[in-house]
């Protein structure tokens, strides 16, 4: 069968914000599938700030993107042709997949989800690397005990989302720092936190901050970096944790991201900033998703996902992540299932 | 008895680099011992630069020096009174105590040193807090392998030069890096640095570093912070540790100590800083010391130290810290020993 295809290449490298002129869309032919090989039809892209990184020609923990060629993600899709025995037409998938409506993959490339438990988008965000990076980073790095201050930056994005609610199923007192007043509410209304804080329209985010963590802060679980790591940074208990996870505010700077230095502070406080990806921990992921699957059928764990709709809106989406757009996380709805 | 006495006290706090001025000499009256106490005749005095830290009125890991009271730290001692049946007359002993030429205290405070065993200076430097800063730092935060790259910071300052040795006895290759050309040649010809350089002739740190470190760095030992950090913290490898001991170019600056933020960094090679004291290892000083005295014995360790005379130069010997005036490990000696 042939598929009228369509893929996302990047066209050239941001510098500073991302914009549409990074991306430029081609329609390709999808090659039949070979023995072993399957067919996804994409059915949910997943856009992330991650992806940012790629995008720059640097030395990182993942290759970068090439020039010219399709961008890749996290995708949710369905069988649509199968070439190999462990796949039936209609299984939903997931894989780490091309920016494609259809993408022709080894078996390897993707492992089945389970539609029936819960929703597919679901696969990719609270049940996904999403959840995932959560759950490790919080309590394999950030190990907060009952009682302790948990802030969290970016708290009312994908992964923030899911670290306070992590945290407070701990015991933990948790703060989020956001970025709109309906985040902030939306944080402490529907997700349980202690307080939030709009860093857009706080006066002195380390007096606020001070006044919402009378008893300091034990960890500190970054998702930004920035003005705002600097002032929580200030604030930091005796042996506090800091899983860092990223750094969005300084993806797109092109000043330098010049602060404060840290020694000093991490000296005087005993504490330890600790980076990590959600890959670190690729061998207890079965770990994480049985609890976090537990936690959201227990009603303990909300998950909250902004969808846009069209394969045409992927690099809108991806860009409104930069300027807060996203409640939650973001998702591109591609197609709905055919089976 | 009653002996003539001296004791140096913090007069004003310094802002910036501290000067002579901050310290003024006293002479007071010593109180006969009580029941239970000694006095203690000061033979050595250490001076060390966390003391700076204490000399500034903020919160940290011990209580600021109070104005107008004695200055204290490690000092290796003789007691000349005795009213505690554990302690005789002529035994030499170690303690946090004031920068006295006498101290009155309780025994608890104070714990026998075997000056048999090795000179008794050295339960200031190798074989004291210096030298199990050295050890548990390296050993427990930055966890070098055989064949990884080590580099150490203030490699030529007292706790610097123990990390290059025992990183040396793990196998790793070690780069150091140290502000005079003498302590570059004294580092590599009579410690065995792989490496080491002068950062202050040092035309671009970082290629320097790059060409010194081919294979990357593995673990940075952190004693001086500032522009020397931001250049090896742009060559961490994966999964590189940092321990965090210090960082003597910031303690007196003013100027709020800006560099390039670390997240980023942090994040690409998921690497860890992790601030620590020895204290926190204070339940495991006897295993560390028993490794430290037998790699001294087997001559694996070589002890280096600076010393002046005279307990009038304590103020010198203390800010000449942060000129880089030691060779290893500053300590100021106040009398020899009666018995």
């Amino acid at each position: 069968m042939s598929h009228e295809n369509e893929q996302i290449v990047l066209a050239s490298r941001p510098e500073g914000m991302p914009t549409h002129q990074n991306f430029t869309y081609e329609t390709i032919d999808t090659k039949p599938p070979q023995q072993g090989e399957v067919v996804v039809k994409s059915l949910y892209i997943s856009v992330d700030p991650y992806m940012r990184g790629r995008m720059s020609d640097q030395k990182s923990y993942v290759e970068p993107f090439q020039l010219n060629q399709v961008v890749s993600g996290g995708v949710v899709g369905e069988v649509v042709e199968s070439q190999n025995d462990s796949f039936n037409v209609g299984d939903k998938v997931f894989g780490m997949l091309g920016w494609r409506r259809f993408n022709v993959v080894p078996a390897e490339q993707i492992r089945k989800v389970d539609g029936e438990a819960a929703p597919l988008s679901a696969y990719l965000s609270v049940l996904g690397l999403t959840g995932l990076t959560a759950y490790f980073g919080l309590l394999n790095i950030g190990k907060p005990k009952e009682g302790e201050t948990v802030v969290v930056s970016g708290a009312a994005g994908a992964v923030g989302m899911v670290v306070g609610q992590i945290a407070k199923i701990q015991g933990a007192h948790v703060v989020g720092i956001a970025g709109t007043d309906k985040k902030v509410q939306y944080l402490v209304e529907e997700l349980g936190f202690d307080s939030a804080i709009n860093y857009k329209t706080v006066d002195n985010m380390q007096s606020a901050l001070e006044g919402l963590c009378p008893n300091g802060v034990d960890v500190y679980f970054d998702n930004v970096g920035g003005e705002i790591s600097d002032a929580v940074l200030n604030l930091l208990n005796p042996f506090a944790r800091i899983p860092l996870c990223g750094a969005i505010s300084s993806y797109n700077r092109t000043d330098g991201d010049l602060g404060p230095r840290v020694q000093t502070k991490l000296i005087k406080s005993r504490a330890g900033i600790q980076g990590f990806i959600v890959g670190d921990y690729a061998d207890r992921f079965s770990e994480g998703a049985k609890h976090l699957a537990k936690w959201l059928s227990e009603g303990k764990l909300v998950n909250e996902e902004t969808i846009v709709e069209g394969f045409d809106n992927v690099p809108d989406a991806f860009l409104g992540l930069f300027s807060g757009e996203n409640l939650g996380k973001q998702l591109v709805k591609v197609a709905d299932p055919e089976y």
